[in-house]
């Protein structure tokens, strides 16, 4: 046999010069010899143009990515991003959660949930030099937040000309420049096809960012217009949208070391944070957050017994609140074990180095550091009080009765003018907001978690806590829950907020129906409201002084990169980006080796009967013991590929991305990262950072032999890999 | 890079021919062929001789191995087989496990822990006629298992013939043959060196049975013995014992695929249990033992808070029931997704079948196999009751009364008619037991644990209540806990067992005298005694037919594998054995390959400072992080190996074996095996079973250039591999 050992040697040598960057499509001359020598087929320039393929395949759904892959607007995304249209469908009687859903033709293709939407990217415009055009009277604090937040609406609201597009702004390298996006909105989407729950969240939460995977995650939705073609309501004449370009299919897959690229949309990611604010992150924030959501979890199991009414309103909550007490626990273990601090500090002292060694740069950025430093210091001066609060506000009617009341507020204002989150276009997700409430609240729960917080509240320093907040439910120095849980509970019980026909009736309410009302948490909404008033000013003022800091410093990081030859990407940002990588296996402990793919047979080793997590269906077990493979089996692994770890560089915001290979074919989705690169938001690591994705074969296989879904293979373009 | 699919293949392959077998010495012409194949250098032949090297170089600890390796008496065993004698040193003051402690010269070695023995194999004698040679009125049942018993007696009585010898009768197959085995019993054993817990117990008990593993667990001991070369009780002028043979240490340890070879005594493997046994086991009693387990500790931690006195009695009681509860569960995985039942269901029809297809066969065996699944069902009948009382007589008392009664009881016999455990031999562990009690005892929590089960005994079908321990508690169909705790408290401050003074006159009372004590627990011991003795003569009696009834099936077993060519080794049972295999890495589930050897950089890297499970001393991590590892650094890993994987087949009672090359150098200790082959006790699968060692370039290293302990190495015979 071969030596282990030797390797984990070549892993880690060969993982060093693995793809890290998320790569704006006008990047691209930047790094297309790089691209070329990694192993792209394709020519490199026709991903500049988002009018050409492949970026013209490319779709967001907003918080997920999508791609288009037929003729006929066949799109094809996670299963966890098209789950709550599952579960809008899903009824006891037919559970398609459970058991999965596939329309037989076109016909049978039934309705998102409310809300989803297709986005087609049509339009980049750089508008850093509109948006940064303020008056003179308006450079400081929250005048220029104010000033550039509305240069920023007066575009979108210039570029929405109807309601078939939607435009974004978005803030590069936290303001040292601004593009202008455009989408078309297609709204009549329909679902076609998710397998049960048992193949596309086969794991579960067990497995969720944990390597090796088994995980089905995949969901098909199809885009509908109107007769001319433009984005209609829904109608069940409308006909099905014809892409300018879709993917095709790729039936083999990859094989280890292959070229592999990612198109999508992440959402965020931290990588030019300051040495303080990656300190304060990861030793205080994270920490502190964390054990806030283990606590919140136990509240309310304490309080909603497994089984109940109650328990069954918040098993999302607790799925949410875990996931990111989990992400946060693996940051954490980490940055304990890596140099990110380290490596920052370094890097900071290089850069002021790098300053202060030429008077040009000095005068530029000589205070940059210095200004910016002082900025963060103040913006974490009350991060205690501020995380409690903003956990208290995570229960559902202290957030309703606040929101509302500042819905009231921001309707005096001209359209224009109001926050972001409050203006006529998002009236509708705002309205669904309030509706689905239902759904997740239960009064016990919320006073016992807002009790527990309260709890920790009474800990702060006198000069940490709010009088409004003091003074509206009677506390002082001394710890007397049993008297605020009387009043918690009597708000409860009086409020009509709990129905979502008056929650509903509060979005057109006047300032003056506000303040006559009896209801007592919008009586506590209004104490609250000059507390919360102020602390947005403060905030706004700071962001302000960021607005102009933090771009000056970072400036100062890019001109010194240049100086030294590094391309330099800008964080995520929710707009559509690039990144590529191998496919390749990684070491994730001394000791341990992940190989890159895992097989049929390992995913019905894993099956446990009757399971939550771990249960498979019928027809796929029988397929796999009898090994009826047929054109989808693998002739390296003996098996189908279920899923696989690549290096390219993603977060959230990615999932659902198609999964590309060195000729734009697709091979699968990105659907998750594993445990060891959740750190990645903040740094990328060539020997930890993989992504995990589900492979085209077994997508196909199932669709055609397991699901009844073969005539959507019908409407692709299958094709096999060069002989 | 490589192709990782392929190396997960080539594993496969490889393990396929890994070599099962716990083979007695006597056995080894049998296997001398593999051996040498599998790359054995030296004659095995020597091996069969137990006076001569290697096999005059193992000893036993009872319940440990451990071997020479030095011609000046010092001993090498495993950190947690010294454990006991390191913490009988300990003090607030001087806390030797913490600190680990190395004598400076022989004059500062300390005595180990009381009771402590180095026992050296002397000879062995099959003595199957002599056992079974039993008078006509004594061939059934109780009158049969009495019988043998007392020819085994009565050969360790004539065995025994001073207290320099401990002699043991072990019964092979079930009791188709017997072994008897005389050990010099040396009794002055001292204390060398022990490394400190942070590295000894580095993992704890989140790492047991866990790869990847980075356990420095070994420890020395040095025999002592009298002026004339025997064994004698302590004393500052005995003489280091000059073993007959030592083993030369190898500095560079081994690489991957090598030969291995470990000798020692496992205490007790099931592989030729019947299919009925197997399932029963697996569906039921593990799991319901588990939950009893999980249970009892959730009880403990109910009653004795954290860092509490109490806790701190109870934190042994508690590790070793998660210990096997932990063991258990790996076992049920490991028996749900492999074949075990479905192997030994095989087997027995293949072994009725070839039966069946002869008639001299069906004369010998016809019956065996439907009488021994008679016997085994009925031992099984009454198997919920069975193990609640014996959890319940963990506690504590209950279990010093029941044996305090049964050893007056024992007393009233002539020696060689006592129940082993009870003859005069095994006095002074007795005593010890007894003795020890205080520190693992309190009230409050062994009254919620019998709470607990008794609220599992109340649930217990009518006819299976024990009448004589519901009168005595008053106990009826209705679950009255209050008052049963009432009485079990009462009967806690009542009693004077909890003094160790008290419990030790008991050992010398007469049956009179436990009939007239007022003391509730002696009462209580009293009022079961004819329902345990009673259980204890029903099981003697099946005992009895099974020892004729289970031999004889696995003669059955025995001639029908000898048909197909397969040599057959027998269960363990604390007697000498020898293994062999090769460094191997295995794949614990599909995606996943666990590589043959852990790094010290990999143990740095899982350090927590001040953790206690996962702290390191200073002196070792500063040489890891300056990568100072001198003659000791191994080439291909670029690193000191710290722990390894081989395929040995082994078992608890192998702690502390010598690893051995192929030239029967020493290279390290076996001290534990990987989770997924906890199920190794019931079958050897070659793809999963890896026994983890600790190699001896990671025990010189830290010795001298960590530790302090360099003068060790002057008096061992350290070699290095051949150029």
């Amino acid at each position: 046999m071969r030596s282990f050992g030797l390797f984990l040697l070549a892993l880690t040598l060969s993982a060093a010069h693995a793809d890290e960057g998320m790569w704006q499509p006008h990047q691209l001359p930047k790094i297309s010899e790089q691209l070329q020598a990694a192993g792209l087929e394709i020519n490199p320039e026709s991903m500049q143009r988002l009018d050409q393929f492949p970026m013209n395949a490319i779709i967001s759904l907003g918080g997920c990515t999508a791609s288009f892959v037929s003729p006929e607007g066949l799109i094809v995304t996670n299963h966890h991003c098209v789950y709550g249209s599952i579960a809008y469908n899903s009824t006891p009687e037919q559970n398609l959660l459970q058991d999965g859903f596939v329309a037989a033709d076109k016909s049978k293709e039934i309705q998102a949930s409310p809300g989803t939407r297709v986005y087609v990217t049509e339009e980049v415009t750089e508008v850093t030099d509109t948006v940064l055009d303020v008056a003179n009277g308006a450079q400081q604090g929250e005048a220029y937040y104010q000033a550039i937040e509305q240069n920023k609406k007066r575009l979108v609201a210039a570029c929405e000309s109807s309601q078939d597009y939607r435009c974004e702004v978005y803030t590069f390298h936290g303001g040292a420049s601004y593009f202008l996006i455009r989408y078309l909105a297609i709204r009549d989407v329909r679902l076609v096809y998710a397998p049960p729950s048992s193949i596309g969240k086969f794991g579960g939460d067990t497995d969720n960012w944990m390597w090796p995977r088994h995980t089905g995650d995949w969901g098909f939705y199809r885009a509908y217009v109107g007769a001319d073609g433009l984005p209609a309501d829904y109608d069940p004449a409308n006909q099905p949208y014809t892409p300018a370009a879709h993917f095709s299919v790729n039936k083999e897959g990859l094989a280890e070391d292959d070229f592999v690229m990612v198109l999508g949309y992440p959402g965020r990611t931290n990588r030019y944070r300051t040495a303080l604010e990656v300190q304060n992150q990861f030793e205080w924030a994270y920490p502190t957050a964390k054990q806030y959501r283990e606590d919140y979890i136990e509240v309310i199991k304490s309080v909603a017994a497994a089984g109940s009414e109650a328990r069954l309103k918040y098993e999302n909550t607790i799925a949410g609140l875990a996931n990111y007490a989990k992400n946060y626990g693996s940051m954490i273990t980490s940055y304990r074990k890596g140099s990110l601090l380290q490596d920052k500090q370094t890097l900071e002292r290089n850069v002021l180095a790098w300053i202060e060694s030429d008077e040009t740069r000095r005068q530029r950025f000589g205070m940059a550091y210095t200004h910016l430093e002082h900025l963060l210091t103040e913006e974490l001066q009350h991060q205690e009080r501020d995380l409690l609060l903003a956990y208290m506000g995570r229960t559902n009617l202290w957030s309703v009765a606040t929101r509302l009341l500042k819905l009231a507020h921001e309707r005096e204002k001209p359209d224009l003018e109001r926050d972001s989150g409050y203006q006529e276009r998002d009236m509708a997700r705002f309205a669904q907001g309030l509706q689905s409430l239902d759904r997740r609240y239960d009064a016990d729960v919320d006073v016992a978690v807002l009790l527990h917080f309260f709890s920790l509240y009474q800990g702060l320093p006198a000069a940490e806590r709010v009088g409004e907040l003091d003074e509206f439910f009677g506390l002082n120095d001394r710890q007397d829950l049993g008297a605020l849980q009387t009043k918690l509970q009597s708000m409860h019980a009086r409020t009509d907020l709990d129905e979502a026909a008056v929650r509903l009736q509060w979005m057109e309410a006047s300032l003056a129906e506000f303040e006559s009302s009896n209801d007592p948490y919008i009586q506590f909404a209004r104490a609250l409201w000059s507390y919360n008033h102020q602390i947005e000013q403060k905030n706004k003022a700071l962001a302000g002084e960021l607005l102009k800091a933090r771009p000056l410093w970072m400036q100062a990081i890019l001109a010194y990169k240049e100086s030294v030859g590094e391309p330099v990407y800008a964080d995520a940002n929710s707009s559509l980006r690039i990144t590529y990588g191998t496919v390749t296996g990684y070491s994730p402990q001394d000791g341990l080796i992940a190989v890159p793919f895992t097989t049929a047979e390992g995913m019905l080793a894993k099956y446990v009967p009757g399971d939550d997590e771990f249960d498979l269906p019928e027809p796929l077990r029988r397929a796999i013991a009898a090994r009826d493979y047929y054109e989808y089996s693998d002739r390296t692994l003996g098996s189908i590929a279920i899923n696989y770890l690549t290096t390219v560089d993603i977060t959230g915001g990615n999932s659902g991305s198609p999964t590309l290979n060195s000729r734009a074919e697709f091979v699968g989705l990105a659907f998750d990262s594993v445990y060891e690169s959740v750190i990645g938001d903040w740094s990328y690591d060539p020997n930890m950072n993989r992504t995990i994705h589900v492979s085209s074969p077994y997508m196909l296989w199932t669709m055609k032999y397991i699901d009844g879904a073969a005539h959507l293979l019908d409407e692709m373009t299958l094709v096999n890999n060069p002989e």
